[in-house]
């Protein structure tokens, strides 16, 4: 039994590529006391990890990624060997363990799933993890959008933007807008996920095409992207507009970011931007997850998979994800 | 009887300076149908009217300051004639009059102020007035300072921020610190406003003088200058941290601001900067005044002023704001 490891070969410069990552194969380690042997089913590609892929980021509970050593990612998985009495073997859990098909964890980082038939694992990952919770609590807490409300969805095609568009849908603003990098993605957008227009912003300017499909002005913008869109978007925003703060793709990549030279606009207009993180609000994971699976019931929430086969993919999927060729979750199945 | 004027003799190159500004003497105009004639008893100076003295400035509703032109300010005056059956002779009124002696007004701009011998007039253009107002309502309806908070106030001596240092105190946060640019003020404000620690940013390393200061780090940052500072305390505050954005001197004088590179920092700390404008909330400025009145009458906000003698000395008192100069509200009397 051999374990497909997908490492970091080199530091991204910049955008990662597939050429930053390598795979290898080793021999699958049995656990010691305290840990288990977990087996990979999906893993979960998420644009923020590239934060840890600089040798000068992380802190002292999360360091940088060392250099040759398998990918930091989420992933869904099954205890197959076990030393660990909390973590019987069968138990489905999620964690932040690493590109391969297998992992050795304790504890730490683990989190128990609920192993429920109707349930894709995946859906752990995605609709039902950090990317679906992101989107509930992003407009539930911060951006309440109301019935005349113009709402705005950057990276709208990504994991979080995807269920982020339908949820403001659902909460009955008037007006869902997304912003996007390809016509394709554009018109999956409106014709899949319901969106009432959606920009490319890959062609022509963001400005005009933004007063154009926000003739109203933007009341909410859930903003998954930051940098120059964030500036552009600030120039249109409503007295009192809400603007949940949820990632930063732009900046992840760029050694010195710059910010939005008009951030007064958020004086003159009452607004609010907040910035949050799903982590930090565990105690309603369970509130999220009853919501967004009855929305899911109810057909009100549909779900888009973007799925990988193998995992010697998931340096391929990754940077698929920062050049914009992902429509909803990205997954790998190990 | 001779109306002074200081008109807007040059557009200001960045910075406002005396020498953007030139007095003249013209006659009074007596007041047409539906005006009234005012004498102005105090002008208030502030930063934000900068915005309306460059040539592109304005909208519609209120356009550039033209050139030759009495500058736009506010004023608290009295009525000394009238052919406006709403303005009574004798009534005393604060509004967007001018840098004059005197001002023809029809009821545009104005609002009637309580005729109180307890009430100097000027408190309605400082504590009892915009500015005033701005620290209460940032501090009351954005900061909500806890017991254990360290509030961080920028443009510490400023109208707005003297005053937001105290109510900071007076809702029982931890430690109260400012950012002030003179020695002067910095002891002046430790000594008689009372705050905990002043840093002088035009003196060392602001970074290094906010870990001082700020051991716990920030949990609130009353901001009323926006810009590089701005970028500096981003890099400081704590999870949860309320910043309530009131201003941008840094920004009036310049033609191409600069946004925080680090604004991402608001996701990691799950963090909130929210823009407000005293005159959204008129239905509250009865709430407001009467705790600000309370606070006063208990001894527990002090009110601090800085006045110039004589009309003619309105350009000298705006470009003393704007080169640090000023502590407290800075009015001319008339």
């Amino acid at each position: 039994m051999k374990n497909i490891q997908v490492v970091l070969a080199r530091r991204p410069n910049g955008t990662p590529v597939a050429e930053d990552f390598s795979i290898r194969e080793t021999p699958v380690i049995q656990p010691d006391n305290g840990q288990a042997l977990i087996e990979n089913i999906y893993i979960s590609l998420d644009a923020g990890f590239r934060n840890w892929m600089d040798e000068d980021a992380g802190d002292e509970v999360l360091p940088a990624m060392p250099l040759g050593q398998p990918v930091m990612g989420l992933t869904v998985g099954r205890v197959i060997t076990s030393k660990h009495p909390g973590l019987p073997v069968g138990k489905l859990v999620m964690g932040r363990l690493a590109w391969e098909s297998f992992s050795l964890a304790s504890d730490d980082f683990l989190v128990p799933l609920d192993d429920n038939d109707a349930i894709p694992e995946h859906y752990h990952l995605g609709i039902l993890g950090d990317t679906g919770m992101s989107a509930y609590f992003g407009l539930k807490d911060i951006a309440a959008p109301g019935p005349g409300d113009t709402v705005l969805v950057s990276a709208a095609a990504g994991s979080v933007g995807y269920v982020a568009g339908q949820i403001a849908r659902i909460m009955g603003a008037k007006r869902i807008v997304g912003i996007t990098s390809t016509e394709a993605k554009r018109q999956r957008l409106i014709k899949e996920v319901g969106y009432d227009e959606v920009i490319n912003y890959r062609q022509g300017n963001l400005d005009e095409q933004l007063k154009s499909a926000c003739p109203a002005g933007v009341d909410v913008y859930f903003d998954n992207v930051g940098g120059p869109i964030l500036e552009t978007v600030l120039g249109q925003i409503n007295q009192g507009a809400r603007i949940p703060f949820c990632g930063a793709v732009a900046d992840y990549s760029r050694t010195a970011p710059s910010g939005p030279s008009n951030l007064f606009m958020l004086v003159t207009q009452c607004a609010r931007l907040e910035g949050f993180l799903t982590h930090t609000k565990l105690a309603r994971y369970d509130e999220a997850r009853q919501q967004l699976k009855a929305w899911m019931g109810e057909g009100a929430l549909k779900t888009f998979v973007q799925s990988y086969q193998g995992v010697d993919q998931c340096g391929i999927a990754f940077a698929d994800l920062f050049a914009g060729n992902n429509f909803g979750k990205t997954i790998v199945k190990v």
